[in-house]
């Protein structure tokens, strides 16, 4: 059995058997059961975008693996003046760091540094791609509420196209045999998507008795994409998770969302801090995935 | 003796003993007689407000406890964009850190988000109200020099209405047992002050020959607050601690800052490196106070 | 022999002992013959100017030392509201921090620092006068390629008027016994330089296949300085590094930069990337010079 990552760019390039090993790992971190020791590991955080918790959870991590968590902002703007990206990195890697947390703006980003340095890089998120260890915080969240995902049917609700924290649900999800849904405004639903075995919803409130689970996106109204968004009333209206919408779901049925939340737009505050949310369950669990996935790319080294 | 620390949001809400007992455990720290072991604890720094100096302390002092600090920069804008608060302050805390350390430009938000979290929550500045770390080192300063304070006569001197460092000050200082007086310009001193038995200095250069203590106030006159303030030079001229003032001084006296200085304003040079001044003192003994203050909340559980 | 190392302020402040000591226990790091532990040190980066490579530097030699590492940025204009340069290090200093590394945009503000505190004093690079941990590195570096450096001959080629890093190199390599060339725009080469022992190049392309090592200044168009600078074309033609320079050199000969690299101004990419470039190995040995810099400043103390 293959227990080593080289590098965590994506839920798409990971198969299922080392997603199991991840989410394996994590749980035994989570239940003391497994001690991570990274001491004298230098893991350099590098953000070409910013972030606040995404950032956090890894730093923790981080520590919480005993390796020396350090940080590097870059507004991309300062690094087209006159450095190039491979440079940067090719710098950072020589200093004989451990391992590299990457997030751009630009898809791909993290996969070309990969190619470039000999330290495991993971993708923090990079554009539209992928935000690997969201991904799987959620399934793992999932899986502990609900079991095995195999045959279990999970809704993705909002800008599935802008969002890397849908693209990483779908990869991963798949790979664990849940049957994947989605639903949003009909121009922010690539139509590529069918390709994957993904039902696209066209009737949300039908299909919400289905579910076991329901993701619910951020919506970015800060961010346009040179796409029509629906008004924050239409929205909610159309694809919110109101307090009625919720009573639709089965009994069992959770409710997630990456945070930070829009209250009161994708989302209900009653729902929100309702008894069916799993939303702090993720952000504690992100902490043990994180320090699962430096664990597996660095342990034995 | 209750020896366990729950929040630190102000010397208001802390009972005698327990001011006390910081100050004892912060002496036994700087004698070297008392070990802080808070290893694996992460303490996060969430600032509203920009700071260096009690930033700085605080990380020294989480590091000198082998803790993991943590520190998150926020521009209320930003909060204000789409996360509340609440939201950011319940993820920081599922994330398995152990006490938080807040600062804001808002009087009584350290206190809204002790009421929500289950770590320890430590104030490090809140608008107007209170700047409790820095009350208490005061104090340890003052005891260092002048022993029990029970009796003595301490002169809070500049802009204490918009002041934090005046409010703990004084709620401290009336709790040991001191004199309290208060000078400054009129506009600048709450009348509801004489409702806590602090006087108010109507002549300062009769009053100095008195005092045990001054605590020199920064004037801050890059913030107006709708208040009109004396020039710079009417203020040095009416409540500057002036080298002539100082002379007026009882020989045992000391003068206290919490800094930055404005040499020349409400402190003259000569003054602040002259042999009355306990500045660099301060701020030492700030480390060990807040190294208290962390084992106190967090020692033991 | 004197091992310890008061501070670091510059080549042109250190012996050629204290030099050999530095590059010798840099070695022992390299090869692991050598260990160093500053555990519960207390290393504060005071940086006036922006840098993020530089900073990681010293703040992974800080970690592989076991010290603490503490950053604080500080916007010029921002300390110039309030605050003097001298109250903010008399406080860091207070804080009982254990050494300063200073950047700062003004030549002197190290040394005028160092005589203020009674911790040491790091140089990361101050106006145009010095930046020694890059001259020594730059140093370790041609050591390690060319063997001992007596008698070496070495030429330093861009703007080297307003380096630093021309500068350190200067003063170290002349300890070194190396001879020393400058080239590069002749309004850009002061002329007080002759007095250093330093041949000022008439002829680049006649030099070249004389030298055993090329240290090519990074040119920064983005700062005039009130000089007029060559255009980007005009300077890689005179000055440019190119392919074709690079084919002059003696077959043993290296190339340095100190990065970031301007491609296809000072450097050619295919030069960059060539076999003679030692770039990478400059970066490394950078985290090895600065553990050796604060091994000196702090062991045995």
């Amino acid at each position: 059995m293959k227990k080593h990552l080289n590098h965590c760019i994506g839920l798409r390039f990971l198969d299922s058997e080392m997603i199991q090993i991840i989410l394996k790992k994590a749980a035994l971190i989570k239940q003391k059961k497994a001690i991570v020791d990274l001491s004298e590991k230098i893991i350099v955080q590098l953000f070409f975008e910013p972030s606040t918790r995404t950032r956090l959870s890894f730093e923790i991590a981080t520590q919480k693996c005993k390796a020396s968590p350090m940080v590097i902002d870059i507004e991309t703007s300062s690094l087209s003046k006159g450095e190039s990206l491979l440079d940067m990195v090719k710098n950072i890697s020589a200093m004989n760091t451990d391992a590299l947390i990457v997030r751009h703006s630009h898809g791909g980003v993290p996969h070309f540094i990969s190619q470039q340095v000999s330290i495991p890089v993971i993708n923090a998120g990079d554009g539209y791609h992928e935000h690997p260890s969201q991904g799987l915080l959620d399934i793992f969240t999932m899986q502990e509420r609900l079991g095995d995902l195999s045959g279990k049917h999970i809704l993705i609700l909002g800008d599935i196209m802008h969002s890397r924290v849908a693209k990483s649900n779908i990869w991963g999800l798949k790979k664990c045999g849940a049957k994947v849904s989605v639903a949003g405004p009909e121009n922010l639903i690539p139509s590529v998507i069918k390709e994957f075995d993904v039902d696209i919803c066209e009737n949300l409130d039908e299909l919400l008795p289905t579910v076991d689970a329901v993701n619910v996106l951020r919506i970015q109204f800060e961010r346009q994409h040179g796409i029509s968004l629906p008004s924050v009333e239409d929205y909610r209206k159309s694809f919110g998770m109101t307090s009625d919408r919720q009573s639709l779901l089965k009994d069992h049925a959770i409710i997630l969302h990456p945070g930070p939340i829009n209250r009161g737009i994708e989302l209900d505050s009653s729902v929100a801090d309702g008894s069916r949310n799993v939303i702090l369950d993720q952000v504690e669990n992100g902490v043990y995935i994180r320090m699962a996935i430096l664990a597996l790319c660095l342990e034995n080294q």
